[in-house]
C-alpha cells in the first residue's frame, strides 16, 4: 500500500516501478522512477542517502545501474519500495516527487548493440505469403533458430521523436528510382534490456537469462517496405531499418512481471540442446496499435514461437559477448488474426486491404502527419496490470530538418 | 626529412603519421602517433603542450579527436610534423618517443555502429557463383546500391587478440546440428572510421566524405560459412559474423593517403546522381594475406566497384546519422585473379580446390592454432609506401576460455 497520492491501483504502483531518465528545464539528465503520475528523483534520492547504489543512479543514463546485476536490482527495488510505502519516509521522500507533466522523459540508457529478431510465427509466416507467395512461407530454418539481424544502434530513439520519412531506392518495372519511401509501416516489438555484460566465448545458457537481462521496453521498428523489398538480398535489410527505431521511455524490471509468465507455444521439431528451456515460458503482454486515435490492432506477445531466454542463448552461443545497454527486440508481434498483426503491411495485407480509420479514413501505409502509439499491459499481482508506457512517433514529410 | 632514428624512408615516416593506443605497464591506455618503429606518446605531448588538441589527445581513445573535424585534424598533423622534422624540437620531443615493442597496442576507437559492406563485384560474382549455382551470380539490385548490412560492434577487437572458433548450427541432410563451425574463414576489408557525426534527417553527399571519415584500418570480418549458409535467409548474416572482427591497431588518416587516389571502375549502368562521385575515385591500396607464413593472396583495392564516399551517401541516404567511431568496412576485397581473393572460400572455390601452405600443407578453411595476418602498402609521395600496418590473429579452439 503506497502513501503516493494516485498511485495505489494504478499500472504503476509498486508492483510495477519501471526506470527512467528525464530532463528538467535546463538541468542535466537524471534518472527517476515512475510511480502512479509522479516521478521520483532517484538522483536526489541517492545523493539524500535515502537510497544506495554506489552513484550508479546519480548518471545521466541507466547504464551504470543496468551494470550492476540482479542482486543490486533488487536490493534498490526493496528499499524504492519501502520508501513509497512506509508512512515513515514520506516527508523526506515526498519533496523528491514530480509531476510527470513538467519534466521531459529522455532516451533512458545508452545502446550498445541493437540486434532485432523474427519469433513470431504468424508473422514470418504473413510476411513469406505476402513477399514470397509461391513458397512455403516459412523457410527451413525457421523453426531451428531464432531469425535475427543486428540492426542500428546509433539511431535509437525515444517515444515522441519525431520520426521523419525515409528516402531510398525502391523497384519500378523500369528500374530502381529514388525518393521518399511510399511504403512506410511500422512493427510493433518488445525490447530486451541487458544490464550484465557476458565475456567473449562464454555463452549465456537459457537458465541464465535473467542474470543478465534487467528489464523491457516496447520498441516500434520503423520499417520502409519499398526500400527493404529491393534492398534486402542477400545480406539482409539495411536502409529500410536503419533510419530510426523508438523505444519506450520506460524500462520496466523483470521484477515486475513476475505475475505475466506463462507457457510458451510447443516447440515442434524440438530444438537443439542450448536452446532448450525448461519450462519454456513467455510474457504475456498485451498489445495496441493506435493509429491516429483509433486502435488498429492487440497484438498478444504470449504467443511468441521463440522466448527471449532462448534468443539471448542463440545470440551469444557462438562466443559473441553482450554489453550492459545491449538492445535485442522480438520481432514483430503478430497473432493469428489479423486484428492480431503488429505491421501495417500484414494488416492491410500487402497494401491491398486498406484498413478504416476514425472519421472514414482508409489508410494502407504511413502518411506524413500520422501518429502511431504502441502501449502494452502485463499482468500484475492481485489482479492489478502492470503499465508498460507507450512509444509514440509522428511521421514528419521527407527532407524536412532534423528536430 | 625527420630527425628520428630509422624513420626517413620508412614506410611509417612524417608522410604517414597513423595514430594509434597504447598500453605500457599499467598505465592508462593513452594515444600515440607511430613514427618509424617508435611512438610518440601524444598524451605526453599535449601535457607538455607541444601539441595542443583541446585535451582530445589525452584520452583513452581516439573518439574525442575523431570528433574534433578536418580543420583540427590538419591542424595536428601539421604541428606532429613539425615536431618531428625540425631538429630544434629533438630536445623536447625525443624523450616523448617509445619503442613499439616495449608497447601493447590496443583498440584505437571505441565503435559506435559497424557496417559491412559488400562492393568488390569479383568478391560478389564468386560468392554468387558458390552458393548460388543455377541462378545469376550478381542479384538486380547489386549494381544499383552498395549492399550491405549492420555488424556487431561490440566484438571489434584489435589485432592480435585471439579468436575463438565459433560454435552454432549448420545443415546436414539429416537436419542442423550444433558443434564448432568447420568452415571457418576470413574477410579481408578495409575499414572507414567516422570522426565528425552527422544529424538525423541529413544524409551525407558523395562529395562531403572527406568531412566526416576520418582515416583507414585493415579489417578482417571474421567469417563461419557453415553457420551462415544455414541462417542467412531471409535476414542476413547473424552469428556467422558476430563473434570477432578484427581491425588493425594503427588509423591512418586520409592526409596520409594524397598519392592513393586513382580513378575506380566504371559503373554500369548509371548509378542514381545520390551516388555520382565526380571524380569516382579508389584507393590503390595492396592487401596481403599471410597464412601461417604463407603468402596466399593479394587483393586489389583499388578494383572496388563502389566507393567509400558513395558507401558513405548511401548509408546517410535514407536519414540515418553517422556518430563518431563508427567503423564501415568495404566488404571483402577480391580481385579478377584467384590469386587475388579476399576470402578462402574464394580461395578454395568453396573448399573444394584446397590451398598449398610451406611445408606441403594444405587447407581449406581455418584450423586451430592457424594465424592470418593481413597488411597493406598504399603509394606516398615521392615513391615512398604508405605502411598501413597489419591485422593478425590466431585461432583457438571452441569452448576455450577467454582470454
Amino acid at each position: 500500500m503506497t502513501w503516493v497520492p494516485g498511485a495505489q491501483g494504478s499500472p504503476y504502483g509498486v508492483h510495477n516501478l519501471p526506470y527512467g531518465v528525464f530532463r528538467q528545464g535546463d538541468r542535466p539528465a537524471r534518472i527517476g522512477v515512475r510511480i502512479g503520475d509522479l516521478l521520483l528523483d532517484l538522483d536526489a534520492a541517492e545523493a539524500a542517502g535515502l537510497v544506495l547504489a554506489g552513484g550508479a543512479l546519480r548518471a545521466p543514463t541507466l547504464n551504470p545501474f543496468l551494470a550492476l546485476g540482479r542482486p543490486q536490482w533488487s536490493a534498490v527495488r526493496s528499499r524504492i519500495t519501502h520508501l513509497l510505502t512506509d508512512a515513515g519516509h514520506r516527508a523526506a521522500v515526498e519533496p523528491l516527487l514530480l509531476p510527470l507533466a513538467e519534466v521531459e522523459l529522455v532516451m533512458p540508457f545508452e545502446v550498445g548493440d541493437y540486434v532485432d529478431f523474427y519469433s513470431s510465427e504468424h508473422h514470418a509466416t504473413n510476411v513469406g505469403r505476402i513477399f514470397r507467395p509461391d513458397d512455403e512461407p516459412l523457410l527451413p530454418n525457421w523453426r531451428h533458430l531464432p531469425i535475427g539481424y543486428h540492426g542500428r544502434a546509433g539511431t535509437v530513439v525515444v517515444s515522441d521523436t519525431p520520426v521523419i520519412r525515409p528516402s531510398g531506392q525502391r523497384a519500378t518495372p523500369d528500374g530502381p528510382v529514388f525518393g521518399p519511401s511510399t511504403r512506410l509501416d511500422i512493427e510493433a516489438e518488445v525490447g530486451f534490456v541487458v544490464g550484465v555484460p557476458s565475456a567473449p566465448g562464454a555463452p549465456v545458457p537459457v537458465d541464465r537469462f535473467a542474470d543478465h537481462v534487467f528489464g523491457i521496453v516496447l520498441v516500434n521498428d520503423w520499417s520502409a517496405r519499398d526500400l527493404q523489398a529491393w534492398e534486402y538480398r542477400p545480406l539482409g535489410p539495411f536502409l529500410a531499418k536503419s533510419f530510426a527505431t523508438s523505444v519506450s521511455p520506460w524500462v520496466v524490471p523483470l521484477d515486475a512481471l513476475a505475475d505475466a509468465w506463462v507457457p510458451a507455444p510447443e516447440q515442434n521439431p524440438p530444438v537443439l540442446p542450448y536452446l532448450r528451456d525448461v519450462p519454456h515460458l513467455g510474457l504475456d503482454l498485451r498489445l495496441e496499435v493506435d493509429w491516429n486515435g483509433t486502435v488498429v490492432s492487440r497484438p498478444p506477445f504470449a504467443g511468441m514461437y521463440w522466448t527471449a531466454a532462448q534468443q539471448l542463448a542463440h545470440l551469444t552461443v557462438n562466443g559473441a559477448s553482450v554489453r550492459t545497454g545491449d538492445l535485442y527486440a522480438s520481432g514483430t508481434i503478430s497473432g493469428p488474426d489479423r486484428s492480431e498483426t503488429g505491421s501495417f503491411l500484414e494488416l492491410t495485407w500487402g497494401g491491398a486491404e486498406p484498413v478504416g480509420l476514425d472519421a472514414g479514413v482508409k489508410r494502407t501505409f504511413l502518411e506524413d502527419g500520422d501518429t502511431v502509439t504502441i502501449s502494452a499491459t502485463a499482468p500484475g499481482p492481485d489482479g492489478i496490470t502492470v503499465g508498460l508506457g507507450e512509444v509514440r512517433g509522428t511521421i514528419v514529410p521527407a527532407g524536412a530538418p532534423p528536430r
